[in-house]
């Protein structure tokens, strides 16, 4: 059969598009492991298809690489919005159905999207974090394999954990972040985020994703570094703080009340055709 | 401007095919700058140009990621030859013209290629190998690091070391290929395959090519690999040679007189259309 897509990325964070506007497909899974692998196959991080919705302009389903469905991804659904606004399904501001609730997206120039990321929260039960105490884990010393690191802990709908450290890009990731994805404070695991100040709301960031090791850019990451940034008074709210990530530069505005927005870059790569 | 490419892949060493029958392109080095990265471009080794030959079926311009060119490349032109046969511009058997000569392909069954590669050169000035003496360097002892390595240098039309050990996999390759790369005896550096024998006439082959590192497939590293084991006695002339690399399998078969040819597979993955 003759498949159809757009390759898109957000950051480096890169998927196969598939416009299921007709119709949500049902070997969707089996796809995104046949086309994801590099080299061999079309090559991505997995495929997201494009599928109809009772209550927003469509619906994002996002498939990684090994299958697995994922409901939300942040440099995709800014993909998807620049694919639906590419193809006149909706315009500057449109709304998208994810399995993580329906998401509001607007446009900020050429090719620049704008996300409602939902509210960060520093809650122990609910990041989760286990058996630091009933507060909130802000700038707290823990212990890994052995080096006291301070951290601060919370959800962003994921569990994440972040550190500011003197020099972000001299960390030997591959050696430190097992440590964190691990910890027994995090019983489901963590996406570990290590921030350097650069300057005045601007952030350097790498990221430790939990099962998935360093990745070129998170958007939960991202959110959750400025939030935490706000929280330690290094950023201020209600403002714009650019992140550099290595795929990229995203911007993050964090609210009095935790709600986070994050604005980035979509990029229409290339349309193909695959024999599937 | 609008640019139609096809994805092709052999042994998973994959480029970007572009159709310059009707005239070459000046821009190729560019392109294949732009083009080749992954998760931000299309994604690939390199791009090779299709274009017109005055003495062979069409001629192969090959360029890489880094928008350097090169002479010829095994798992590239069997490429050209499937491209060549499912434009039917050229039929089951063919030839290309390459910067190092003008080829003969001929097809072997569906999507797989035999391509006469040349001659093994075990001449030591040829090669070049450089304080060893006079002697063709078979199975012979030297020191890389420090440590006693059974070497057989060759040329392919470039510099080969090949080395037989006991477990191809368990090899830490990144920790000594190095040392083989830039060895005194090999003034141009040198590609080095370590090979095992896994039955009669089967190899298993591992390669650290010179300027890339590890690689999947190395189409002369093969060839080299296949001509040194007749050589040592642990092959057959005259008869099909199976070459497991980490990208797929390759077929070689060793004349008596050094002549070499590799037969394997070519894949067309998809086609695509890029704004450049």
């Amino acid at each position: 059969m003759r498949l159809e897509f757009t390759k898109m990325h957000g950051c480096g964070n890169d998927y196969i598009y598939l416009d299921c506007l007709k119709g949500m497909i049902d070997n969707a899974p089996e796809l995104a492991r046949r086309l994801s692998p590099r080299r061999f196959s079309v090559g991505s991080d997995g495929l997201i298809c494009i599928a109809p919705s009772q209550v927003a302009d469509a619906t994002m389903r996002m498939f990684n690489a090994d299958g697995s469905e994922s409901a939300m991804c942040g440099n995709g659904i800014r993909c998807v919005a620049q694919w639906l606004y590419e193809h006149k399904v909706a315009g500057d501001e449109m709304t998208i159905e994810t399995l993580a609730g329906i998401k509001h997206l607007s446009r900020k120039g050429e090719g620049i999207w704008q996300v409602e990321m939902g509210a960060a929260e520093f809650e122990p039960a609910l990041v989760p974090v286990k058996g630091l105490g009933p507060d909130p884990v802000i700038n707290r010393a823990i212990a890994v394999d052995g080096l006291p690191w301070q951290v601060t802990a919370l959800s962003m709908g994921n569990p994440h954990c972040v550190t500011v450290v003197e020099d972000v890009q001299s960390l030997d990731l591959e050696r430190i972040g097992p440590g964190f994805e691990n910890h027994p404070a995090f019983p489901e695991h963590v996406n570990t985020e290590f921030i350097q100040v650069m300057g005045k709301n601007h952030l350097a960031m790498r990221v430790w994703e939990r099962g998935s090791g360093e990745t070129l850019a998170c958007g939960t990451g991202a959110c959750a570094s400025a939030a935490a940034a706000v929280m330690l008074r290094l950023c201020e709210p209600d403002t714009d703080i650019a992140l550099d990530l290595p795929g990229g530069r995203l911007t993050i505005r964090v609210s009095e009340d935790w709600q986070i927005r994050m604005t980035g870059p979509a990029k229409t790569v290339y349309t193909g055709v695959v024999e599937v």
